[in-house]
């Protein structure tokens, strides 16, 4: 264990880099907040590089700390607060490498984004795929970071369990349709097909869009088909976060 | 139209005063923000007491204003802000009447809420239950209230489509079985029910649970069922609302 104190110090100011993007990619590594996801990193295996725990966290998790990392450091409330995205931050903030994962073989039911702006929503969505059986999630682009603070939060440690890539969908789905995956779109469209009308599958990918304007028709005419949920009453549509929910619980078939 | 500049008038000052629960209730008004959510209330024939809108919002929608709402309020940006919950406010924020609404017959599908304390979650329950044709949602004792700003942005203007009731579930759940209303509660336990046995209802109460602790033990008792959905993969469990509409939407029959 090691003591920082100054908010100057040159290793703080190295970290706190890290909540921006660019800094993520130039480094390879990111932040991860609060001990139950630090947690499930060091139990996934992941690679741990550096952890801050102020005095409150010491006290919390010491017998964790000696056992799984001796060389923690321990810093001030005011500094931790610097590096945390949240007002509260939970006692301890990690720098874990990012894994580059290259995947050959889509086996299993796949989650692709298209354009997903919301880290809220993206998370869930991982954390309900990991949930749901899927074997990972393909973040297309325009779609929000993994490594962003509140996309961590919301998976809630599920990006250890799945297979999490960025990817270019347009050159995905050809891919998966040469493997003969069947790819699914889902539209806000009556013209698409009724999602409670598709078989449960083992092998296939599910693509759910943007917020505000749903998929980009580019990829909508690439797919295999397309999905709607029925809206009853009058809402107007679904979280896409609780459509994605319904859609993959009911379409990943139960082996 | 009348113009207010002062943040200091006696107006303005009693109408900031229905951010807190206190006020509200006092009142029997709340605050609604956004062009969108208050053309849902004018639309559902609710009682609108005044509207405030920035410059930007008067641009915007003079043409609505002038048929819908002639005598509102000009305010500055300042005003505005103070009024609104959102850092950035959507141009328009409404005095709204709450309608007290008393429920005597639980027909269709209903969604009961046990100490859910998210006001994201709760909105997008309402949603949810809106989408699925649900024909109202009781907030529990305990549960987040409807009118804090951040529930209703996530109904998404839900909350005028569907009943939306405060009650007390151990009194409301004898009272529904005493009318044959099948009361399911959610469990994260597999000794409960999987979700996916149970037939398509009509008639039925579906209850979710605190998003940390589940529903209380006491209430599990006095359902007639308690399901659960089965988790694959290493999540723990889903978040709240993306379950309640995974079961929402399987639960419900078709007609």
């Amino acid at each position: 264990m090691k003591e920082i104190q100054s908010i100057k110090n040159p290793l703080i100011k190295e970290t706190k880099k890290l909540q921006q993007k660019k800094y993520r990619t130039q480094t390879g590594t990111y932040l991860l907040e609060g001990f139950h996801l630090v947690q499930e990193a060091v139990n996934a295996g992941a690679d741990v590089q550096e952890i801050f725990v102020n005095q409150r966290g010491q006290n919390e998790w010491a017998t964790w700390l000696e056992e799984h990392f001796p060389d923690y450091y321990l810093v001030s409330d005011e500094i931790l607060k610097t590096l945390a995205d949240q007002p509260a931050p939970q006692g301890m903030v990690a720098v874990v490498a990012i894994t580059e994962t290259a995947v050959e073989n889509f086996e299993g039911a796949w989650l692709l984004l298209d354009q997903v702006q919301d880290p809220g929503n993206v998370g869930t969505m991982i954390r309900t795929a990991d949930a749901a059986g899927f074997r990972g999630v393909v973040l297309g682009e325009g779609t929000v970071d993994l490594y962003n603070p509140k996309t961590l939060r919301s998976t809630q440690g599920s990006h250890f369990h799945l297979t999490v890539v960025g990817g270019k969908l347009e050159e995905l789905i050809p891919q998966l349709q040469s493997q003969q995956i069947p790819v699914y779109g889902t539209a806000l469209d009556e013209q698409a097909k009724n999602y409670r009308t598709v078989e449960a599958l083992e092998y296939f990918a599910l693509i759910m869009g943007n917020e505000g304007q749903g998929m980009r028709p580019e990829i909508l005419e690439m797919t295999d088909a397309n999905l709607y949920i029925p809206i009853k009453g009058k809402a107007e549509s679904l979280n896409v976060a609780v459509a994605a929910g319904v859609l993959m619980f009911k379409m990943v078939k139960e082996v």
